[in-house]
C-alpha cells in the first residue's frame, strides 16, 4: 500500500485556504498512484482552534470542508482531521476526530482519547474523549488510527488511565497511523521519536506519523513526520520547519519497501528535561523555530514589514537579525532612539549592525520629548527626584515612537525582551515591553548569547563583536548596568530554569547549591511581576515552559511573593 | 446539629493569612457551641490557585495548614478545602479535596468529581476527578459532602457523564453539604439558588452551601451562602459580596430549627441566558461586584492609591466614581489631559465630576509633548498626512503621563475601556488601553450608561448630567464622534451580545433581524482585534462571558476576519 504523508502549514479558521491545500495534496497523491493519504490533526480548521469551536457555525464550516474532501476521495483513501459533533447526549459537545474518506464516502471516524490539558493545551475544555475504539478497514488492511497524544500513553503515562493502542490491539491491526499536531520545543523532537519507537516495540507494528508544520501565533509546529517499520527503523523522515509531502510503501511483514534512513538503535530514547539549563542545546533548531514563528505571524496576520527598536544591545541585535532573515532586510526598519544616558558605542554598534544586515535604519534622539514630558509633569511631580518614573518614561517614549512608526507604515513592532527580563519584571510596560510579537521572550539571556554566537558563526558574523562582549545595560540612568538590579545572568538563569521549567520550589533550588537569599529574591521577583507578563504580547515558544498560555499564574497571588 | 457556615475572603497562595482566618472562625464557632463548621472550596490556598499547584512546595504548604487546622478541631468538626496528592499512580497528580477534621484527626476526605473546564475554569488541567464516593460519618449522621460543580449535574447536565449525588444516595445520607467557590456574574446568582432547589427536590435532603467571598484579580466571588431545608425553603442566606459567619441547626425531619427566610415557591427557577442584552439587569449587583473587584485588587496587591485619566466622558466618569467609592476619594487622583481636540465641556465636566466626588485632580495639557513628538518623527514621517498614527500618539502620550504618575506616587492606573470598545478594537494599545485593572471592561456601553444612571440615582448624582447626555467621542481629531467609526451603540451592543455571550454565528444573528453588512463588519472587528485584547489588563468579570481567561481565541486566526 502506497501511503502519502502530507505535512502542511494551515491557518487556524481559514477553511478556504486549508481546504485548498488539502485538495491539492489529494490530487497530487492520486496522480502519483497513492492508495492512502494522511493529513495532520484538525487540519481542516488548523490547530489549535481554541474557543473558535464554541461557535457551531465554525464546526459546521469544518464539516462542509470534510464533505468537499469526501467528493474527491474516490480511488484514494484520505485520513483527515476535523472537529465533529458528539452524537451522545452526555459529555462535551465536540470530538477531536479523524475521518477516513474513500470511494466518495465516509468509511469511518475515530476520536481522540487522550486530550492534553496542560501547558499550552486545553483540549478537554472543548472535546469529549473517546470511550469506544475500533480499527478502520481499508483495502484489506486494518488501520489503527490514533490522534497525537493517543500514542503518548503506553500504560505508564502518569496523566492517563486509558491506553488507546491497547484497546485497538484487540482488533488485530496491521499498521498504526497517527495524525498529529505536535509543537516544537527544544527537547520535544527527541522525545517524539522515542515515543514512536516505544509504540513500535510494544505493539510490533509499523507506524506512519504525520505532523503539521508552521506557526500559529506563539506555537511552532516543526513537521518532521516519520514512518517507522515494526523493528523501529526510520524509513522516512520529512523535513523540519517546512511543508513537505512524501510517501512510503508497506510490505506484508510489518515493514516498508524502502531503505532504512535511520536504524532503530540510533533512534533517541526518551530523555527527561535536563537537570540544569544547557544554553547551547538545539540552538540551530531554535533558530529555525524563531524564523518560522516570525514569518508565519506576519504571513497569517497579513503583514510584510517590521519595526525594531535597535539599542545596540544583544537582545535587539539578535531580534533584528532574525527579523531580517525571516522577512528580508528591506522589510525591517530599525529605529535607534538614544537618550542622554546612551553611550556612543550603543549607537555605533546599532549602526554597524544595520549596515551589516543591510536593513534601513533611522535615528531619533528622545531628549527633547523627555524634556517636554518633564516640564508638563512638573506641577504634579513638584520637584520630586529622578527615579523609576523617569526611567520608565524614557522607555515609554521609545515605545510611543516605534508604535507611531508601526502605525504610520503598517508594520508590526517586534519586541526584544528576553525570558530573564520577563521573569524578573526587568522591563517597562508599554515601553520596551511593547510589541506585536515577542521573538526571544522564551530564551534566557544566556541562550540569547548562545543564539548570537550561532548566528555569527553560521551567517557571516552580522552582529558586531562588541555587542557580544560588553556588559548588558538598559542605559536609563548614568552608568547603569543590569547587574545593579539583577543577579549575574548565569546565576539568575540557572535559578529561573529550575523554578520555571522544572517547577522546583525554594527548598529544592537551595539544595542544588544556590544561596537562600538569592533564591528568595529571584522567586519573589518572578511572582511579583505576573501582572506585567499578563499584558505581554505572544511569545514564540521554544522551551517546554514558556510564559504565556502555557503558564497560568494568579496575579494577586501571594505565593513566594 | 449546629452547623456554622464560614463565608470568608481568601488570598490565593497566602497560606498564613488564610489559615489565620480559618483558625479564628473555628475558635469563634467552638465558643458558640458549634458541632460542625463548613468552609469553602480550596479555602486553604484560595481559589483559583491556577498553576501554583504545579509546585509540590505549594501543595505541601497547603497540607501543613490542614495539619494546623486538624490540631484545633477537637470537639468541633471542620470541613475545609485543600488540594491533595492523588495516591494512585494513574491520573493527574492532584485532587481537589475536602477534609473532615474532628477529634484532632482526619476523619475523612472527599474529592471533587465534576471539574469545570470551560470559560475561566481550568480544573481538569490540574486535578484528577473522583471515581469513588462515600458519605462521611459525623456525630451519628451521614454527610453527603460535595464540592461546588458536583451539585451542578442532576443527571441532565450536558457536560458530564457522572452524577455524584446519585452515587452518594446509595449510602443513605442525612444532609448535603457543599463547599463552593462559585463566582459572580449577573445571571449566576439566580442560577445557583435554582440548582440547590433542584437538588433538594430530587434527593429530599436539606443542603448547606458555603461559598467564598471577595475577588481574586478578575474573578469576583459573591458569597450568598445558603441553607435550604428538604422542602426547598431557604432558612439562612448569608450576605452578598461580604465576609460573614452564621449557623443553622438541623432537626431530624430534613429541616432546620429555624424560621423560613424565603419559601420554596419564591426561589428562582433555572433561567437561561437572556436572548438579548438587558442593560439594566442586576445593575446593583454589578455595582457591588465592581467595588469588590477594585477593593480586593488593591488590597491583595498591597496598594491603596489609584490614578484615573478623566476625560469628561461617560466611561472615565463611571470608573472614577467607582474608584472613589471603593478606595475613598482622597486615594484617587484624576488626571485631566486635554489636547487641542478636546472640547471645553470635556474639561469642565471632568472638573465638575471631581468636585462632586471630592477627589484630587490635576490638568496637564498634552499639546507641547505632542509637538515634540511630531518634530522628532518628522525625518521618518517625511510629511505624511495626519492619521491613525497621530491619533494613537495622543492616546499614548496620555498613557505615558498617567503611568509616570502611577510610578511616581505608587498608585495603580485604573483602565476605563468598556466591553464594546474592547470588542471592536476601538482603543489604543499602551494608550487608553493601559492600566493595571480594567473596571468596566466587561460592560457594554449601554450597560455603562445604565450603571451611571444607577449611581446617580443611588448616590446623589455625582456624575454631571451632561456626561450622560452628550454623544460619545474619543476627541482625537476635530469633531470626532464614536459613531464615525462604529455603529450606534445600541445596535453594536445587541450584535456583540449575541456573538460573545450567546456564541451565535453570523447566520443566527442575521436571522434575528440584523442587516448582513452590519453583522459582518462587527464580527470582523471582534476577530481582527484579538491581538489587542491579548495585551490587555485583567477585567473585573461580571458577565457570563468576559474577555480574558474565559475567552481564548487564536490571534492569527482567520475565522470571520
Amino acid at each position: 500500500m502506497k501511503i502519502f504523508i502530507a505535512q502542511q502549514n494551515y491557518h487556524v479558521g481559514n477553511f478556504e485556504a486549508n481546504l485548498s491545500r488539502i485538495l491539492d495534496a489529494v490530487d497530487a497523491a492520486k496522480k502519483a498512484g497513492g492508495d492512502l493519504i494522511v493529513f495532520s490533526e484538525l487540519c481542516i480548521c488548523g490547530y489549535p482552534p481554541r474557543d473558535f469551536v464554541e461557535f457551531d457555525d465554525f464546526v459546521e464550516r469544518g464539516l462542509e470542508a470534510i464533505d468537499a474532501v469526501r467528493r474527491v476521495a474516490n480511488t484514494i483513501g484520505v485520513l483527515v482531521g476535523c472537529p465533529s459533533r458528539n452524537p451522545k447526549k452526555e459529555g462535551k459537545r465536540l470530538l477531536n476526530s479523524a475521518f477516513l474518506l474513500h470511494e466518495c464516502e465516509i468509511k469511518g471516524v475515530v476520536h481522540k482519547t487522550l486530550l492534553p490539558t496542560y501547558d499550552i493545551f486545553d483540549e478537554y475544555r472543548q472535546f469529549e474523549p473517546a470511550y469506544e475504539w475500533n480499527v478502520l478497514a481499508f483495502k484489506g488492511k486494518k488501520l489503527a488510527v490514533t490522534i497525537c497524544e493517543d500514542l503518548w500513553n503506553l500504560g505508564d503515562h502518569p496523566l492517563y488511565r486509558i491506553c488507546p493502542m491497547d484497546e485497538l490491539m484487540k482488533y488485530g491491526p496491521d499498521i498504526m497511523i497517527n495524525l498529529s499536531a505536535s509543537p516544537f520545543d527544544y527537547i520535544h523532537g527527541d522525545e517524539r521519536k522515542g515515543i514512536l519507537k516505544r509504540n513500535v516495540s510494544k505493539y510490533g507494528l509499523p507506524v506512519v506519523y504525520c505532523n503539521t508544520a508552521g506557526a500559529q501565533t506563539d506555537v511552532v509546529f516543526d513537521g518532521g513526520s516519520i514512518a517507522m517499520d515494526c523493528r523501529g527503523n526510520v524509513v522516512k523522515e520529512l523535513p523540519y520547519f517546512a511543508e513537505a509531502m512524501d510517501y512510503v510503501e508497506t510490505d506484508d511483514q510489518g515493514g516498508f519497501l524502502q531503505p532504512t534512513v535511520c536504524r532503530a538503535e540510533d533512534v533517541a530514547d526518551l530523555r527527561p528535561l535536563p537537570a540544569s539549563l544547557e544554553p547551547e542545546r538545539n540552538i540551530a533548531a531554535i533558530y529555525a523555530a524563531l524564523i518560522t514563528g516570525i514569518r508565519d505571524y506576519f504571513g497569517k496576520m497579513g503583514f510584510t514589514k517590521a519595526v525594531v527598536a535597535s539599542s545596540g544591545g544583544i537582545d535587539s541585535a539578535v531580534v533584528l537579525t532574525l527579523a531580517c532573515h525571516a522577512l528580508g532586510p528591506a522589510n525591517v526598519q530599525a529605529l535607534l532612539l538614544p537618550s542622554q544616558f546612551s553611550s556612543d558605542h550603543s549607537v555605533n554598534d546599532a549602526v554597524k549592525l544595520s549596515e551589516n544586515l543591510g536593513n534601513p535604519y533611522a535615528t531619533i534622539a528622545i531628549s527633547t520629548i523627555f524634556d517636554a514630558f518633564e516640564k508638563a509633569l512638573e506641577p504634579v511631580f513638584t520637584g520630586l527626584p529622578f527615579g523609576v518614573a523617569e526611567e520608565n518614561l524614557q522607555s515609554r517614549i521609545r515605545g510611543a515612537l516605534v508604535m507611531a512608526t508601526s502605525n504610520k507604515f503598517g508594520s508590526i513592532l517586534l519586541n526584544t525582551s528576553n525570558k530573564s527580563e520577563l521573569a524578573t519584571g526587568y522591563g517597562t510596560l508599554y515601553g520596551d515591553m511593547a510589541g506585536g510579537l515577542s521573538v526571544i521572550g522564551d530564551l534566557y539571556k544566556v541562550q540569547v548569547y548562545a543564539l548570537a554566537r550561532y548566528i555569527n558563526h553560521t551567517f557571516g558574523a552580522p552582529i558586531p563583536q562588541n555587542i557580544l562582549d560588553k556588559a548588558p545595560s538598559a542605559e536609563l540612568r548614568p552608568n547603569q548596568k543590569d547587574s545593579d538590579s539583577l543577579p549575574e545572568y548565569d546565576e539568575l538563569d540557572a535559578v529561573l530554569y529550575r523554578y520555571i521549567e522544572l517547577r522546583q520550589g525554594p527548598k529544592d533550588i537551595i539544595a542544588a547549591g544556590f544561596p537562600q537569599p538569592l533564591v528568595a529574591r529571584i522567586l519573589r521577583l518572578v511572582n511579583m511581576n505576573e501582572y506585567k507578563r499578563n499584558q505581554f504580547c505572544p511569545i514564540i515558544r521554544v522551551s517546554p515552559k514558556a510564559f504565556g498560555a502555557g503558564r497560568r499564574m494568579p496575579i494577586v497571588g501571594k505565593y513566594l511573593g
